[in-house]
């Protein structure tokens, strides 16, 4: 496995006005560059954080995924993001008020 | 787990001239596409085909990564991606020849 915890943040862009929304337009770019900022900052070892296509949670975005465990969030803000970092990335525990249900959309 | 097979292919593009170059002057978008249509295409349910940034195997790209399994590859023509296709997601074995060994760079 070449990451301990590969973290997907789709910043998808829908055209305005698209039915689903996009995670670009809920403000999926700013999280993305906070986690990928905040990993670098605490030097976590074998964490990477990536932007990605649609993941097809447009309603439920921002929508990140963690693999190789397959933990999916919606973070809206950068505490949000900072929760995952700490409880998740750091202290091992799925941060359950941010998590999508399996197959949720 | 949202996706049977997350597949994560890097489409990044570096300037030209580039030390490392990139996933996208070699091929990567063409590859990416092949594979989205032809899942679609076979019908493969709970399969999903992503662009994705970075994924920092520049030198040995396209890059790509399948998860939750973690297996990487660098297909380099849409015959190495249909194989990972037959052989990798409907056939449930690896393809060693394309295949990027653990944390190879």
């Amino acid at each position: 496995m070449f990451y301990k915890a590969h973290v997907f943040c789709c910043t998808n862009e829908r055209p305005a006005g698209h039915a689903r929304g996009c995670c670009k337009e809920k403000g999926a770019e700013k999280l993305r560059n906070y986690m990928k900022a905040r990993v670098k900052e605490l030097g976590l070892e074998g964490v990477r954080v990536n932007n990605a296509g649609c993941l097809d949670r447009c309603e439920l975005g921002p929508a990140f995924v963690i693999y190789p465990e397959g933990v999916w969030y919606s973070p809206k803000t950068v505490e949000d993001a900072e929760e995952i970092i700490q409880t998740h990335l750091l202290g091992g525990e799925r941060v359950a008020r941010l998590a999508l249900e399996d197959g949720q959309k």
